[in-house]
């Protein structure tokens, strides 16, 4: 069986998490403290992230969009990257926008100060940057809202890696108890059918010791 | 003919612009001044980002990663991301390393302070931010020299887009005068084969309007 190097509550993790169940990929799933840079981890994935997805004849493939995409050219049904060339554009461009765009304006941020920064050991999280995130979270989540209004799925007419990589971060954000969905209805609404995936029930039920989530959180109908 | 919104000092935009040569395609270039934030930019491309790909019939593609894949799924030779899926993997993780991680930790600190603040009225250039960035450059430098002396490109026996993207960043902080290549042979090495190729050669000659690049930026054989 193939296995998995994740942490719960890591967004890059989460990716593909839900990849694997929709692609209905059986694999282990083994927690790496990133933290403690352990030289063994480190050499399969010399820059000490995870998720890093192991082929049962031990091969090693590390960085989520690099795994998303292998998974895509070797496992079969349902597609997750599809239709012509330009709807494939589309569905990267958004991959992109929340990996790197959202990582870097709310996901570190918020889940960099409130949950990362201890166990790294770095101190306390810092009431400034927290406040930074807070005030870019309005501008993703509405730009979910446009693109909800607009279209079936964040990409187009159908579930596609764009969504998974898009609830991936904002479920992260909503472990946290961030995100002020009365605000967001159609974001909401979005969200509510990912929920409800069968890839994505197991990530509900992770805790990182030491937190609670919102009452929300696990519900799907919150 | 297409054509695409770039930045001259961009290592996104120099990527596209390095893909394009290699398939020779022809594209009209054309400078967007990312700080104006234009309305008709923004409504193309929202992350407010470049490169963006224009195709002749008004077709827009943005984010040099999505780009890139574009290019390769509806054009000719030479193929840029191939082989197996795993070397297809392979070249996916190093495109990320540069154009997420060292972007992150070497691009954005020197090339972002150095020039982008300028354009950007963010004041004046952070020297803590800029000895961060020097601190970076060795770990990652010594990265290339290590893939350098195991293999006769970045991520394989072929020259790839982790070549294009690792030289895109590399170019970049080599205008500003920051790689003390002498520490690194085969990193230079490397980096030298790719200077010469034709679809390189054009980057070499961007000016930036009150900076000078240092003598051997353009040296071929520096």
């Amino acid at each position: 069986m193939p296995s998995l190097l994740h942490l719960p509550l890591d967004p890059f993790s989460r990716k593909i998490r839900i990849v694997l169940g929709e692609k209905k990929i059986t694999a282990s799933l083994a927690v790496e403290p990133i933290w403690e840079r352990r030289h063994e981890f480190l050499s399969i994935n010399p820059a000490g992230t995870v998720p890093v997805f192991i082929e049962d004849d031990g091969t090693t493939i590390s960085t989520s969009q690099a795994i998303a995409e292998y998974l895509e050219e070797t496992s079969t049904e349902p597609a997750l990257i599809f239709g012509t060339a330009l709807q494939r554009a589309e569905i990267r461009r958004l991959c992109n926008w929340f990996d790197v765009k959202f990582n870097t304006e709310v996901t570190e941020y918020l889940l960099g100060e409130k949950i990362m920064k201890r166990f790294l050991g770095l101190g306390e999280p810092s009431s400034e940057t927290i406040r930074a995130g807070y005030a870019n979270i309005d501008t993703h989540l509405g730009y979910i809202e446009y693109l909800a209004e607009q279209r079936a799925w964040l990409a187009g007419d159908n579930f596609s890696l764009a969504d998974i990589t898009a609830a991936s971060h904002i479920s992260c954000i909503d472990y946290l108890g961030d995100i002020a969905w009365e605000d967001y209805q159609q974001a909401k609404q979005w969200y509510a059918r990912i929920k409800s995936r069968p890839s994505f029930r197991p990530l509900l039920q992770d805790l990182i010791p030491g937190t609670q989530p919102p009452a929300h959180y696990k519900n799907l109908d919150f």
